[in-house]
Protein backbone atom coordinates (compact mmCIF):
# COMPACT_ATOMS: atom_id res chain seq x y z
CA UNK A 1 0.00 0.00 0.00
CA UNK A 2 1.53 3.17 -0.94
CA UNK A 3 2.43 5.53 2.07
CA UNK A 4 -0.27 8.34 2.73
CA UNK A 5 0.66 12.24 3.62
CA UNK A 6 1.17 13.99 6.70
CA UNK A 7 -0.10 17.63 6.26
CA UNK A 8 0.14 20.14 9.13
CA UNK A 9 -1.66 23.34 9.94
CA UNK A 10 -0.11 25.79 11.65
CA UNK A 11 -0.59 29.67 12.55
CA UNK A 12 -1.43 31.98 15.92
CA UNK A 13 -3.99 31.96 17.82
CA UNK A 14 -7.38 32.07 16.30
CA UNK A 15 -6.69 31.89 12.55
CA UNK A 16 -8.82 29.28 12.12
CA UNK A 17 -6.71 26.21 12.51
CA UNK A 18 -8.73 23.80 14.02
CA UNK A 19 -12.08 24.73 11.92
CA UNK A 20 -9.73 24.22 8.30
CA UNK A 21 -8.38 21.08 9.42
CA UNK A 22 -12.20 19.82 9.36
CA UNK A 23 -13.26 21.21 6.25
CA UNK A 24 -10.10 19.76 4.46
CA UNK A 25 -10.64 16.56 5.94
CA UNK A 26 -14.55 16.37 4.98
CA UNK A 27 -13.28 17.65 1.15
CA UNK A 28 -10.72 14.84 1.24
CA UNK A 29 -13.16 11.94 2.33
CA UNK A 30 -15.83 12.87 0.29
CA UNK A 31 -13.16 12.30 -2.48
CA UNK A 32 -12.79 9.07 -0.95
CA UNK A 33 -9.67 9.45 0.71
CA UNK A 34 -9.11 7.47 4.35
CA UNK A 35 -8.36 10.62 6.77
CA UNK A 36 -7.71 11.11 10.42
CA UNK A 37 -7.84 14.69 11.78
CA UNK A 38 -6.01 15.39 14.48
CA UNK A 39 -4.56 17.66 16.76
CA UNK A 40 -1.65 18.49 19.08
CA UNK A 41 -1.73 18.07 21.96
CA UNK A 42 -3.86 15.68 21.58
CA UNK A 43 -4.43 12.61 19.40
CA UNK A 44 -5.09 9.69 22.00
CA UNK A 45 -6.06 9.01 25.68
CA UNK A 46 -2.00 9.81 27.10
CA UNK A 47 -1.61 13.29 25.00
CA UNK A 48 -5.01 14.57 26.27
CA UNK A 49 -4.09 14.47 29.41
CA UNK A 50 -0.93 15.78 28.62
CA UNK A 51 -3.14 18.52 26.85
CA UNK A 52 -5.38 18.89 30.17
CA UNK A 53 -2.35 19.74 31.82
CA UNK A 54 -0.63 21.72 29.42
CA UNK A 55 -3.64 24.24 29.08
CA UNK A 56 -5.54 24.28 32.28
CA UNK A 57 -3.05 24.47 34.64
CA UNK A 58 -2.90 27.07 37.21
CA UNK A 59 0.21 27.66 38.39
CA UNK A 60 3.85 28.58 37.24
CA UNK A 61 5.31 26.22 34.74
CA UNK A 62 8.58 26.26 33.98
CA UNK A 63 9.51 26.87 29.89
CA UNK A 64 11.30 24.22 30.03
CA UNK A 65 8.54 21.67 31.69
CA UNK A 66 5.92 23.39 29.26
CA UNK A 67 8.54 22.49 26.16
CA UNK A 68 9.03 18.25 27.52
CA UNK A 69 5.10 18.37 27.84
CA UNK A 70 4.06 18.94 24.45
CA UNK A 71 6.88 16.88 23.58
CA UNK A 72 5.72 14.04 25.17
CA UNK A 73 2.13 14.29 23.58
CA UNK A 74 3.89 14.65 20.12
CA UNK A 75 6.48 11.22 20.82
CA UNK A 76 3.09 9.24 21.79
CA UNK A 77 0.91 10.83 18.68
CA UNK A 78 3.75 10.68 16.00
CA UNK A 79 4.16 6.84 17.14
CA UNK A 80 0.64 5.82 18.12
CA UNK A 81 -1.57 7.88 15.71
CA UNK A 82 0.41 9.63 12.90
CA UNK A 83 2.80 6.71 11.62
CA UNK A 84 0.27 3.75 11.32
CA UNK A 85 -2.20 6.24 9.68
CA UNK A 86 0.21 7.29 6.97
CA UNK A 87 2.05 3.65 7.05
CA UNK A 88 -1.25 2.02 5.98
CA UNK A 89 -1.74 4.84 3.25
CA UNK A 90 -4.30 7.95 4.72
CA UNK A 91 -3.93 11.32 4.93
CA UNK A 92 -3.16 12.47 8.29
CA UNK A 93 -4.13 16.38 8.97
CA UNK A 94 -2.60 17.79 11.92
CA UNK A 95 -3.39 21.11 13.58
CA UNK A 96 -0.17 22.16 14.68
CA UNK A 97 2.76 20.20 15.24
CA UNK A 98 6.77 20.30 15.60
CA UNK A 99 6.45 23.84 14.28
CA UNK A 100 4.73 25.10 17.16
CA UNK A 101 7.15 24.49 19.60
CA UNK A 102 10.01 26.18 17.27
CA UNK A 103 7.73 28.69 17.36
CA UNK A 104 6.26 29.18 21.23
CA UNK A 105 9.18 27.93 22.82
CA UNK A 106 11.63 29.47 20.81
CA UNK A 107 11.11 32.78 19.27
CA UNK A 108 8.24 33.71 21.87
CA UNK A 109 10.02 32.29 25.13
CA UNK A 110 13.59 32.39 24.12
CA UNK A 111 14.21 28.40 24.53
CA UNK A 112 17.18 27.95 22.60
CA UNK A 113 16.12 27.51 18.88
CA UNK A 114 19.38 24.92 17.76
CA UNK A 115 18.35 22.71 21.05
CA UNK A 116 14.39 23.04 20.30
CA UNK A 117 14.75 21.37 16.91
CA UNK A 118 17.04 18.11 18.66
CA UNK A 119 14.45 17.95 21.34
CA UNK A 120 11.89 17.82 18.52
CA UNK A 121 14.15 15.13 16.00
CA UNK A 122 13.91 12.97 19.81
CA UNK A 123 9.90 13.11 20.17
CA UNK A 124 8.88 12.90 16.31
CA UNK A 125 12.07 9.90 15.45
CA UNK A 126 12.74 12.64 12.14
CA UNK A 127 9.05 12.44 11.23
CA UNK A 128 8.56 15.93 9.12
CA UNK A 129 5.23 17.14 7.52
CA UNK A 130 4.87 16.84 3.65
CA UNK A 131 3.24 20.05 3.41
CA UNK A 132 2.58 22.88 6.17
CA UNK A 133 -0.08 25.25 5.90
CA UNK A 134 0.42 28.85 7.64
CA UNK A 135 -2.81 30.43 8.22
CA UNK A 136 -1.29 33.94 8.65
CA UNK A 137 -3.67 36.47 10.58
CA UNK A 138 -2.68 39.78 12.48
CA UNK A 139 -2.15 39.22 16.21
CA UNK A 140 -4.69 41.33 16.90
CA UNK A 141 -7.79 40.05 15.05
CA UNK A 142 -6.81 36.49 15.77
CA UNK A 143 -7.19 37.02 19.34
CA UNK A 144 -10.33 38.46 18.62
CA UNK A 145 -11.51 35.13 16.74
CA UNK A 146 -10.65 33.12 19.45
CA UNK A 147 -13.12 32.24 22.02
CA UNK A 148 -11.86 29.44 24.12
CA UNK A 149 -9.31 31.07 26.41
CA UNK A 150 -6.48 28.86 27.69
CA UNK A 151 -3.38 29.63 29.33
CA UNK A 152 -1.64 30.93 26.02
CA UNK A 153 -4.33 33.19 25.04
CA UNK A 154 -3.61 34.64 28.20
CA UNK A 155 0.02 35.57 27.23
CA UNK A 156 0.82 39.32 26.00
CA UNK A 157 0.28 40.67 22.19
CA UNK A 158 3.97 41.04 22.18
CA UNK A 159 4.33 37.30 23.01
CA UNK A 160 2.04 36.69 20.34
CA UNK A 161 3.52 39.16 17.97
CA UNK A 162 6.85 36.86 18.36
CA UNK A 163 5.09 33.55 17.75
CA UNK A 164 3.25 34.61 14.39
CA UNK A 165 7.13 36.39 13.66
CA UNK A 166 8.44 32.79 14.35
CA UNK A 167 6.15 31.06 12.06
CA UNK A 168 6.40 33.38 9.08
CA UNK A 169 10.23 32.60 9.52
CA UNK A 170 10.29 29.37 9.69
CA UNK A 171 7.97 29.24 6.31
CA UNK A 172 10.41 31.20 4.46
CA UNK A 173 13.54 29.09 5.99
CA UNK A 174 11.71 25.97 3.93
CA UNK A 175 9.32 27.11 1.24
CA UNK A 176 9.48 23.44 -0.23
CA UNK A 177 7.35 22.59 2.57
CA UNK A 178 5.79 25.62 3.83
CA UNK A 179 2.51 27.65 1.56
CA UNK A 180 1.37 30.51 3.54
CA UNK A 181 -1.74 30.96 3.48
CA UNK A 182 -4.00 34.75 4.16
CA UNK A 183 -6.47 33.59 7.03
CA UNK A 184 -8.11 37.14 7.47
CA UNK A 185 -10.88 36.22 5.24
CA UNK A 186 -14.15 34.56 6.00
CA UNK A 187 -14.09 30.87 6.80
CA UNK A 188 -15.68 30.19 3.24
CA UNK A 189 -11.85 31.87 1.62
CA UNK A 190 -10.09 30.34 3.68
CA UNK A 191 -10.92 26.99 2.58
CA UNK A 192 -11.22 27.30 -0.98
CA UNK A 193 -7.65 29.07 -0.54
CA UNK A 194 -6.34 26.24 1.16
CA UNK A 195 -8.24 23.60 -1.06
CA UNK A 196 -6.36 25.41 -3.65
CA UNK A 197 -3.01 24.96 -1.94
CA UNK A 198 -3.63 21.04 -1.39
CA UNK A 199 -4.53 20.74 -5.21
CA UNK A 200 -1.96 22.47 -6.61
CA UNK A 201 0.38 20.75 -4.19
CA UNK A 202 -0.69 17.08 -4.42
CA UNK A 203 -0.75 17.69 -8.73
CA UNK A 204 2.77 18.71 -7.94
CA UNK A 205 4.04 16.29 -6.28
CA UNK A 206 3.09 12.93 -5.99
CA UNK A 207 -0.39 12.22 -8.27
CA UNK A 208 -0.07 8.78 -7.96
CA UNK A 209 -1.13 8.53 -4.39
CA UNK A 210 -4.21 10.83 -4.57
CA UNK B 1 23.80 32.11 52.77
CA UNK B 2 26.00 29.06 52.49
CA UNK B 3 25.07 26.58 49.45
CA UNK B 4 23.12 23.81 50.83
CA UNK B 5 22.82 19.82 49.69
CA UNK B 6 21.85 18.00 46.91
CA UNK B 7 21.17 13.90 47.94
CA UNK B 8 19.72 11.85 46.13
CA UNK B 9 18.63 7.99 46.72
CA UNK B 10 18.26 5.75 43.62
CA UNK B 11 17.46 2.47 43.27
CA UNK B 12 14.87 -0.36 42.32
CA UNK B 13 11.64 -1.31 43.16
CA UNK B 14 11.24 -2.08 46.58
CA UNK B 15 15.06 -1.17 48.20
CA UNK B 16 13.56 1.54 50.46
CA UNK B 17 13.77 4.65 49.11
CA UNK B 18 11.11 6.50 50.31
CA UNK B 19 11.17 5.38 53.87
CA UNK B 20 15.07 5.94 54.11
CA UNK B 21 14.50 9.28 52.49
CA UNK B 22 12.17 10.27 55.39
CA UNK B 23 14.41 8.75 58.31
CA UNK B 24 17.37 10.89 57.07
CA UNK B 25 14.93 13.99 56.73
CA UNK B 26 14.02 13.40 60.03
CA UNK B 27 17.45 12.75 61.69
CA UNK B 28 19.28 15.87 59.92
CA UNK B 29 16.29 18.40 60.51
CA UNK B 30 16.24 17.15 64.59
CA UNK B 31 20.30 18.14 64.25
CA UNK B 32 18.49 21.64 63.32
CA UNK B 33 19.12 21.57 59.47
CA UNK B 34 16.44 23.05 56.71
CA UNK B 35 15.51 19.47 55.24
CA UNK B 36 12.98 19.13 51.87
CA UNK B 37 12.52 15.60 51.62
CA UNK B 38 11.32 15.05 47.99
CA UNK B 39 10.57 12.77 45.05
CA UNK B 40 10.33 11.95 41.13
CA UNK B 41 7.65 12.70 39.59
CA UNK B 42 7.00 15.04 41.99
CA UNK B 43 7.72 17.97 44.33
CA UNK B 44 4.72 20.75 43.27
CA UNK B 45 1.13 20.83 41.45
CA UNK B 46 2.86 19.86 37.88
CA UNK B 47 4.70 17.17 38.41
CA UNK B 48 2.11 15.69 40.86
CA UNK B 49 -0.30 15.75 37.63
CA UNK B 50 2.40 13.92 35.62
CA UNK B 51 2.90 11.57 38.32
CA UNK B 52 -0.76 10.37 37.85
CA UNK B 53 -0.65 10.09 34.04
CA UNK B 54 3.20 8.24 34.46
CA UNK B 55 2.27 6.06 37.51
CA UNK B 56 -1.41 4.49 36.53
CA UNK B 57 -1.92 5.35 32.62
CA UNK B 58 -4.25 2.40 30.85
CA UNK B 59 -3.33 2.23 27.85
CA UNK B 60 0.09 1.39 26.54
CA UNK B 61 2.88 4.51 26.53
CA UNK B 62 5.90 5.14 23.41
CA UNK B 63 9.10 4.66 25.45
CA UNK B 64 9.55 8.19 24.00
CA UNK B 65 6.87 9.85 25.38
CA UNK B 66 7.62 7.98 28.96
CA UNK B 67 10.92 9.49 29.41
CA UNK B 68 9.80 12.94 28.13
CA UNK B 69 7.30 13.15 30.97
CA UNK B 70 9.30 12.22 33.64
CA UNK B 71 12.21 14.56 32.13
CA UNK B 72 9.10 17.45 32.05
CA UNK B 73 8.43 16.75 35.46
CA UNK B 74 12.33 16.82 36.42
CA UNK B 75 12.52 20.64 34.61
CA UNK B 76 9.97 21.50 36.70
CA UNK B 77 10.93 20.40 39.93
CA UNK B 78 14.76 21.39 39.70
CA UNK B 79 13.20 24.82 38.84
CA UNK B 80 10.67 25.60 41.39
CA UNK B 81 11.90 23.16 44.32
CA UNK B 82 15.46 22.15 44.35
CA UNK B 83 17.20 25.13 43.11
CA UNK B 84 15.68 27.47 45.41
CA UNK B 85 16.00 25.45 48.59
CA UNK B 86 19.48 24.58 47.89
CA UNK B 87 20.25 28.32 47.13
CA UNK B 88 18.82 29.04 50.53
CA UNK B 89 21.01 26.80 52.20
CA UNK B 90 18.75 24.02 52.74
CA UNK B 91 19.25 20.03 52.28
CA UNK B 92 17.56 18.39 49.70
CA UNK B 93 16.97 15.16 49.65
CA UNK B 94 15.47 13.65 46.87
CA UNK B 95 13.36 9.68 46.42
CA UNK B 96 14.69 9.51 42.69
CA UNK B 97 16.20 11.61 40.14
CA UNK B 98 18.15 11.80 36.48
CA UNK B 99 20.07 8.58 37.23
CA UNK B 100 16.52 6.62 37.40
CA UNK B 101 15.82 7.69 33.81
CA UNK B 102 19.41 6.30 32.67
CA UNK B 103 18.21 2.99 34.64
CA UNK B 104 14.87 2.78 33.34
CA UNK B 105 14.61 4.23 30.45
CA UNK B 106 18.13 3.49 29.14
CA UNK B 107 19.39 0.48 30.38
CA UNK B 108 16.23 -1.69 30.81
CA UNK B 109 13.81 0.19 27.94
CA UNK B 110 16.95 0.65 25.44
CA UNK B 111 16.60 4.08 25.09
CA UNK B 112 20.22 5.42 23.58
CA UNK B 113 21.90 6.62 26.66
CA UNK B 114 24.16 9.51 25.41
CA UNK B 115 20.79 11.09 24.01
CA UNK B 116 19.57 10.14 27.24
CA UNK B 117 22.18 12.16 29.18
CA UNK B 118 21.80 15.36 27.02
CA UNK B 119 17.85 15.29 27.48
CA UNK B 120 18.50 14.91 31.16
CA UNK B 121 20.81 17.87 30.99
CA UNK B 122 18.18 20.36 29.02
CA UNK B 123 15.38 18.90 31.71
CA UNK B 124 17.88 19.67 34.71
CA UNK B 125 19.80 22.69 34.06
CA UNK B 126 23.28 20.46 34.52
CA UNK B 127 21.94 19.95 38.44
CA UNK B 128 24.26 16.98 39.86
CA UNK B 129 23.55 15.52 43.00
CA UNK B 130 26.22 16.71 45.37
CA UNK B 131 25.91 12.30 46.46
CA UNK B 132 23.65 9.67 45.79
CA UNK B 133 22.83 6.70 47.68
CA UNK B 134 21.94 3.78 45.55
CA UNK B 135 19.95 1.24 47.78
CA UNK B 136 20.54 -1.93 46.56
CA UNK B 137 18.79 -4.68 46.69
CA UNK B 138 18.25 -8.27 44.58
CA UNK B 139 15.14 -7.91 42.89
CA UNK B 140 12.73 -10.79 43.41
CA UNK B 141 13.18 -9.32 47.24
CA UNK B 142 12.46 -5.99 45.96
CA UNK B 143 9.41 -6.96 44.22
CA UNK B 144 8.49 -8.61 46.94
CA UNK B 145 8.71 -5.59 49.69
CA UNK B 146 6.87 -3.45 47.30
CA UNK B 147 3.42 -2.78 48.60
CA UNK B 148 1.53 -0.05 45.81
CA UNK B 149 1.58 -1.48 42.67
CA UNK B 150 1.85 0.43 39.78
CA UNK B 151 2.51 0.26 35.81
CA UNK B 152 6.52 0.06 36.27
CA UNK B 153 5.83 -2.61 39.32
CA UNK B 154 4.23 -4.93 36.42
CA UNK B 155 7.06 -5.16 33.98
CA UNK B 156 9.01 -8.44 34.41
CA UNK B 157 12.13 -9.32 36.34
CA UNK B 158 14.05 -9.40 33.60
CA UNK B 159 13.34 -5.42 33.12
CA UNK B 160 14.27 -5.32 36.70
CA UNK B 161 17.07 -6.60 36.70
CA UNK B 162 18.44 -4.69 33.99
CA UNK B 163 17.36 -1.35 36.08
CA UNK B 164 19.33 -2.85 38.99
CA UNK B 165 22.22 -3.50 36.99
CA UNK B 166 22.08 -0.43 35.45
CA UNK B 167 22.38 1.80 38.73
CA UNK B 168 25.42 -0.65 39.69
CA UNK B 169 27.27 -0.17 36.58
CA UNK B 170 26.21 4.46 37.27
CA UNK B 171 27.83 3.92 40.70
CA UNK B 172 30.89 2.28 39.29
CA UNK B 173 31.05 4.90 37.06
CA UNK B 174 31.27 7.54 38.97
CA UNK B 175 32.10 6.67 42.23
CA UNK B 176 33.30 10.30 43.82
CA UNK B 177 29.39 11.04 43.69
CA UNK B 178 27.60 7.56 44.62
CA UNK B 179 27.38 5.39 47.36
CA UNK B 180 26.10 1.54 46.96
CA UNK B 181 24.96 0.71 50.33
CA UNK B 182 23.60 -3.06 51.21
CA UNK B 183 19.30 -2.28 51.37
CA UNK B 184 18.54 -6.13 52.25
CA UNK B 185 18.63 -5.22 56.23
CA UNK B 186 15.87 -4.29 57.99
CA UNK B 187 14.65 -0.89 57.53
CA UNK B 188 17.09 0.48 61.09
CA UNK B 189 19.65 -1.62 60.10
CA UNK B 190 19.74 0.50 56.36
CA UNK B 191 18.99 3.83 58.21
CA UNK B 192 22.14 2.95 60.28
CA UNK B 193 23.86 2.42 57.15
CA UNK B 194 22.61 5.67 55.69
CA UNK B 195 23.70 7.51 58.38
CA UNK B 196 27.27 6.67 58.49
CA UNK B 197 27.33 7.49 54.46
CA UNK B 198 26.02 10.65 55.00
CA UNK B 199 27.91 11.45 57.99
CA UNK B 200 31.35 10.26 56.61
CA UNK B 201 30.50 12.46 53.45
CA UNK B 202 29.91 15.26 54.64
CA UNK B 203 33.09 15.29 57.10
CA UNK B 204 35.26 14.32 54.23
CA UNK B 205 33.24 16.98 52.06
CA UNK B 206 32.41 20.27 53.39
CA UNK B 207 32.24 20.28 57.22
CA UNK B 208 31.51 24.32 57.10
CA UNK B 209 28.13 23.86 55.36
CA UNK B 210 27.08 21.15 58.05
Amino acid sequence: MSRGLFITFEGPEGSGKSTQTRLLSERLTALGHEVIATCEPGGDHLARDIRQILLHSKGDVAPEAELLLFLAARAQHVRKVIVPATERGAIVLCDRYADSSIAYQGYARGLDIPTLRRLNDFATGGLTPDLTLLLDIPVELGLERQQDKNRFEAESVSFHTRVREGFLELAGLEPARWVVVDATGTLVEVAAKVDEVVQQWIGSRNPVVL
